[in-house]
């Protein structure tokens, strides 16, 4: 065996809400595998799931042959920021995250976690850095990171109580305003198609009323809002964040009221970031499905963020930064 | 007996959200008793719940002694609109209502059900009428009655997706605004110690934080708000409605926030109103706790509709409007 292949090796592992993500790289960072495993909230996946998902993304990234040579270990879990009220977040992150890697054989590596925050910005800068994170998927959060700490944080009150400008904000007001435009206190718009054809897919082979426009009957118009009103109690809450979907494609498509939704969660996620009063010449990590580098809302958050002087960088995957992190354990 | 002791009697009931009562009238509308019960939504509240309920507002607004004598019966439920999609609510209020008179002795009365909307209107204009009814209790909605009918409806979607500008929807934003307080999104602000108190009552002995100004350090600010945030989701979303209390009082306390939110609530309401498209002459009575006669919102949402020509009814108590439509099935 040559020196190459006794070289230590380092993974890093982003366990996010949608999807875990780990990446094996070298000690200068070069990336040498990928893989994915289920949703990794440190607070809402049960023990067992988030210890079985994070094993199948090592598994797939870290080839069999090559476990024995990882050294050091760092995960960023949404859930388990090193901040206040976390710690219950962050042993539980820790504990599973050394069971995954105990179940691929694994062992005797240095192994640390963190918050999504952290690896989210180290993912920016290329290394751990103080500095400003925004995340907007299904929920939303500001934080400044100093020191590795959160010093400060804004909203990330989940889907009842705030997450202002989320995907969750973005779903629920889609429906709203297609209900609003059905009784007639909105505008009409695309949002009413969109959100019916929704709850009402055409492949589940029964669009169940034909679509009225805004001059149809009461009747015709209270119907379908009964029926979508039914459908949403009929689910979970948090659901609604799937709707998210139905007002970018109707922003896409040019409806008024969808572009303005969006208008609107970008003026509430820019709000979200002056709360933070940051600093000129501050990094900024901008994450998360509405934010990333493809992510709706990237252009018109950082537009209205112009002029703060913050250099901002959009993360498509926190697996940098948590290689970045990792290596700082060797 | 002399005649006055053999004229036949009839009963209004009004069956709300929050409690039922009965009233017993002469066929000319004189109140001759009253009785309360507990709430009356024909569907939030069990079968037999609700048959208990409304038994126990009989028995006490009509003596045992005159029960055979009762001749009609109307009574309007939350719940129970004469609409669409409303039979099965309308079904159930009439069978507990024939229920809980038998349960009384009163039997051989004509008796028939509507919506709380039908006896708001009836009270309004002492009876059955053409015309608009607003409700903005823990919910909102608005209603067209056209020869009893509902022609039209704006909102009453629910907490999770309308019911703009009512308790719940005060009561959230009471909540929203104090977390924003403490995140610095927003201007600080008496909800925080309003919002606090609630969830915190100083009478089960634990006020668990100091409770932090607006340049407290971060820690402290963010302890109180996850603190608010925990007991919030640990109960069930609607109940948020409670915290409409603290917006009113901090509003009376002239705290800038609430008044913001107590306006902000009224332009919904009456935007709800103004969806029905009204014609000025029509009657507009309205109900419910935020509306009545001494209601937080009516002077604001009546300012905001002056110059549409309307004749506006607050109304306190249904039954007046169910006794007018009780007399109709003499």
């Amino acid at each position: 065996m040559n020196e190459i292949h006794n070289r230590p090796l380092v993974v890093g592992v982003d366990a996010g809400g949608t999807r875990s993500r780990a990446c094996l790289a070298a000690p200068d960072g070069t990336v040498l595998g990928r893989g994915t495993g289920g949703p990794g909230n440190a607070l809402s996946v049960a023990r067992a799931d988030l210890t079985r998902h994070l094993a199948a993304a090592i598994a797939e990234a870290v080839p069999a042959a090559e476990r024995h040579r990882v050294r050091a270990v760092f995960g960023g879990f949404a859930g388990a920021a090193d901040g206040l009220g976390t710690e219950r977040g962050r042993g539980l992150a820790l504990a599973c995250l050394k069971d995954a890697l105990a179940a691929n054989g694994v062992t005797g590596a240095a192994v640390d976690v963190g918050g999504d925050t952290d690896v989210a910005l180290a993912s920016a800068t290329g290394a751990p850095a103080d500095g400003l994170v925004l995340i907007a998927g299904t929920g939303a959060i500001a934080s400044r990171l100093t020191d590795r700490r959160r010093t400060a944080v804004v909203d990330g009150h989940g889907w009842l109580l705030g997450d202002e400008g989320s995907g969750y904000w973005l779903g629920a007001h889609a429906v709203r305003a297609a209900l609003e435009a059905l009784d007639g206190r909105g505008p009409w718009t695309l949002l009413v198609a969109k959100v019916a054809a929704h709850y009402f897919p055409p492949a589940a082979g029964r669009p169940p009323y034909p679509l009225p426009g805004p001059s149809a009957p009461f009747e015709a118009r209270d119907a379908l809002g009964e029926a979508i009103v039914a459908r949403a109690y009929g689910r979970p809450a948090p659901r609604l964040a799937l709707l998210s979907r139905a007002a970018v494609e109707a922003a896409d498509e040019g409806d008024a009221v969808a572009l303005r939704l969006l208008d609107r969660a970008a003026d509430l996620l820019a709000g979200t970031v002056r709360a933070l009063r940051p600093r000129a010449g501050e990094p900024l990590a901008m994450a998360g499905g509405l934010l990333g580098p493809d992510g709706p809302l990237l252009s018109r958050v950082t537009a209205r963020l112009d002029g703060l002087g913050l250099r901002v960088f959009p993360v498509a995957d926190g697996t940098a930064g948590a290689v970045a992190l990792a290596r700082t354990l060797l």
